[in-house]
C-alpha cells in the first residue's frame, strides 16, 4: 500500500497526504474564507503542530486568529466565549484543528455565528435543526489531530450543558466541514494511550454503525473496511508511534467509522455520554472500556453481522463471542482497562445514569431494543467488569 | 433484512424504499424546482411507470414537460434537442428518469441549460471543467429505472460525439444530483436479460473500482460491499423479478459501485467504451462479456485482492483464478455470452479499437498499466473467448 496524496469527495471534500497542512490556505480559499478563526484546545494551542499552522497560514498571507480556550468535554460556556471572540474579531470561517473536543466546539462556533436563536434551541430532537438560518452558518475547514472522533466528517457537535450535567447534541447538514484535511504527520507525536483510546473510538464507532438496525448498506460497507484497518494499524500505531502509514491508515479509518455513524451509534455512546458528563473522563477510554460489555447484551441481535466480521478479521472462530474475545486481546494490547471501576468511576448514580442513557439520541438505534432497566445493568456490568451477568 | 424507507445522505441524498416515486413533487420542492423538465427515453415514455410519474407530478400541482426523444449511448444531438425544449419551455430544474442513457443525458442538460461554451469544451481532459459556469447549472433530481449503471449518483455523462464515433465524458462536480429517488417498484417490470446485463455492469463497476490502484479506502469498502450485494440479489432478480427486495437491493448496490468508481475504473470500461461508440451495442453486455478477460490479463497486480473477496464471497478457493471461475458461472446463470462475436463484434477494427482504448480515461486506473496493443490484445481474446492468450 502506497499511501500517496489523493483527495476524494464523499462524504465531503477531503484532502489526505503527509504533509497536506501546507494547502490549509489552499482550502481556506477553496471555502472562500478570507479571516478564518482557528478553534483548537488549551493542549494542543503550546503544541509544534499549532506553531506550525499558524506559521503556514502567516506566510501565504492569510489574516487569522487563535482561539484555544476549549476543554475535553466542550461546554457551552466555551462555544459562547469562542463565538464572542469570532465577532468581536469579524472572522468569515473557522477552522477546526484538534481532537473531537476543539473540532466539536469549532464547528459549534461555525454554526451559531449567524443564528439569533440560543444554542440548546438547536438540540438535536425532532426538527429544531430547521430552525437553524442556513445563511448563517459560515465554512469549515476542519483537520483531526486524532484518529478517532470523526467528527471532521459529521453533520454535529456534542457539547456539554453543565447546569443539567448532560451532554447534548447540536445537529445541523451544513456543520459538515467542506473540506478535511488528514495529514497523518500531525499525529505522530500522540502518546501512546491516546492513539489507544481514540483507536478503539473509531472501532466503537464502526461497529455500532454496522449493527444499528436501519438500512444502509453503503455505511455498513464503509464500518466493515473501517474495522478491518483499524484491527491492522491500530496495534502499529499504538506499538510504533511514528509509523506513518499506521497513521494514515488509522485517520481514514477514523473519519470512514464517523462517515458509518451517520447510520446510527447503540448503547456503548448512549452510556458514555452520561459518564463523560457527570465524571469528565475521555470519550474514547470509556467507549473502549464498555465495547465488550455491550456487544454482549447486544448478542442476540447481532450474531449474524458478528459472523460475518469475525470471518472479515480472520478469527479462528465465528461470531459474537469470536468478537468479544477479540476486543478483549486488542484492549489488553492497548493497556486499556477492563472495568470503569479502574478509571475511578462508581455505582453512586447507577439509576440515574440509566435512566440519562434510555433518553440518549443513540439508544433508539441500538441494535436491539433497550429500557432504562438495561442500560443500567449494563453499566453496572462495565463497572464491576462482569460480562456474565450479560 | 427488512427493506424500510430510508434516506442517507452521501454522496449525496438518497431517498430509499419502495413506492418513494411518491415523493417526487417533495423532491422537486426541497431542490427548489418549480418547473422540471422530465428527461426519459423513447421506451420507456411509452411505459406505466412513467405515466404513474406524470401523474403524481400533475396530483401535486407541479408544472412540467417531458422530453424523450433519447436514444441508447445518448448522442450529442439528443442532449442539443433536450436543450432546446428545456429553454424554449422556460424550465428550472431537470428530473432524470431511466437507465443510465436517459440520466446521463439528462445530466448533461441541466448541466448545459446556462453555459456559454459548447459541450465538447467539457469533454472530461485536464481542468476543462472548471470553464464551466457554476451558476448556470440547475438542479437535477435522479431516479433509476435500472440497477447498474449507477449514474444517479455520478458526477460525469458519457455522450457519443458521432462524428468521431468516441464516446467522451462530460464532468462536472455540480452534475452531481442533488436528491436520488431508489424506488424498486420501478424496476420491477425490467426484462431478465436487462436485470443481467445492468446487474453485471454495476458488479464492473465495483470491481474495477476496487482494484484501481489509488488510495481509497472509502471506496473501496463500498466496492466490496456492494459485489456482495449484488453476488447474493442478482440471480435472484434474474429469476424472480417481481422480488421486491431483491430489486432494492440491486438498487443499491448499483449506486454503491457507482460511488465507488469515483476512485477510477479499468480495462472493461476503456473497451467498451469504444465498442459500444463503433457498434451501438449496450454498456452492461460489453462490459459483461469483457469482465472476465480484465481480470485474467490484470491478475498479476490484482492477486492480493481478489484473494480477499473470494473469502468475502465464500468462494471454495481463494485468489484471481476463483472469481474469474465465480464469473464464468455467473455469467452462465445469467444467459450472457461468452464472446464479443456473439453478439456480432468482428476484429474489423481492432487496431483501432486498442489504440483508442488506450486513450480512455479509464485506462489510467486501470489495476496495472496496459499499452495499446495489450488493449488490443484483450479484445480479441473477448472477442475469441480464449481466456488463455492472456
Amino acid at each position: 500500500m502506497k499511501l500517496m496524496n489523493t483527495n476524494w469527495n464523499y462524504p465531503t471534500s477531503v484532502w489526505f497526504g503527509a504533509g497536506r497542512i501546507n494547502d490549509l490556505p489552499l482550502a481556506c480559499q477553496k471555502t472562500g474564507i478570507k479571516k478564518p478563526l482557528l478553534v483548537t484546545d488549551k493542549g494542543l494551542v503550546k503544541l509544534d503542530i499549532v506553531e506550525n499552522t499558524k506559521r503556514i497560514l502567516k506566510e501565504a498571507g492569510v489574516d487569522f486568529t487563535v482561539f484555544s480556550d476549549v476543554q475535553g468535554n466542550p461546554t457551552e460556556a466555551n462555544v459562547l466565549n469562542g463565538l464572542a471572540h469570532y465577532t468581536k474579531n469579524g472572522h468569515d470561517g473557522v477552522i477546526a484543528f484538534g481532537g473531537g473536543s476543539a473540532i466539536d466546539a469549532a464547528k459549534a462556533i461555525a454554526f451559531m455565528s449567524g443564528q439569533s436563536l440560543s444554542l440548546w434551541d438547536f438540540e438535536d430532537v425532532g426538527d429544531n435543526w430547521t430552525h437553524a438560518d442556513i445563511n448563517g452558518i459560515v465554512p469549515i475547514v476542519a483537520i483531526p489531530t486524532t484518529a478517532g472522533t470523526g467528527s471532521e466528517v459529521g453533520r454535529a457537535s456534542v457539547i456539554l450543558d453543565e447546569k443539567s450535567q448532560n451532554k447534548k447534541i447540536i445537529f445541523h447538514p451544513k456543520m459538515l466541514p467542506e473540506v478535511v484535511i488528514l495529514d497523518p504527520e500531525l499525529t505522530l507525536g500522540l502518546p501512546a494511550h491516546i492513539t489507544a483510546w481514540t483507536g478503539v473510538d473509531a472501532m466503537v464507532h464502526a461497529i455500532e454503525a454496522y449493527i444499528a438496525p436501519g438500512y444502509h448498506p453503503m455505511a455498513e460497507g464503509i464500518a466493515i473496511e473501517a474495522i478491518r484497518i483499524i484491527a491492522k494499524y491500530l496495534p502499529v500505531a499504538f506499538t510504533h508511534g511514528s509509523d506513518i502509514e499506521a497513521r494514515g491508515q488509522m485517520l481514514v479509518a477514523a473519519s470512514m467509522g464517523a462517515t458509518a455513524f451517520q447510520k446510527g451509534l447503540g448503547s456503548v455512546h448512549s452510556i458514555a455520554h452520561q459518564l463523560g458528563a457527570i465524571y469528565n473522563k475521555e470519550h474514547g477510554l470509556l467507549n473502549a472500556i464498555l465495547l465488550p460489555y455491550a456487544l454482549k447484551q447486544n448478542k442476540p441481535a447481532i450474531e449474524e453481522k458478528m459472523a460475518y466480521l469475525s470471518k472479515v478479521l480472520e478469527l479462528p472462530t465465528h461470531g459474537t463471542d469470536a468478537i468479544i474475545a477479540y476486543i478483549l486481546a486488542l484492549r489488553n494490547k492497548l493497556d486499556i482497562p477492563h472495568t470503569l471501576k479502574e478509571i475511578g468511576i462508581n455505582d453512586d448514580e447507577a439509576e440515574r445514569i440509566g435512566k440519562m442513557a434510555f433518553l440518549d439520541p443513540s439508544t433508539p438505534s441500538n441494535a436491539m431494543p433497550l429500557s432504562a432497566d438495561d442500560l443500567e445493568k449494563l453499566f453496572r456490568a462495565a463497572l464491576q467488569g462482569d460480562l456474565n451477568t450479560l
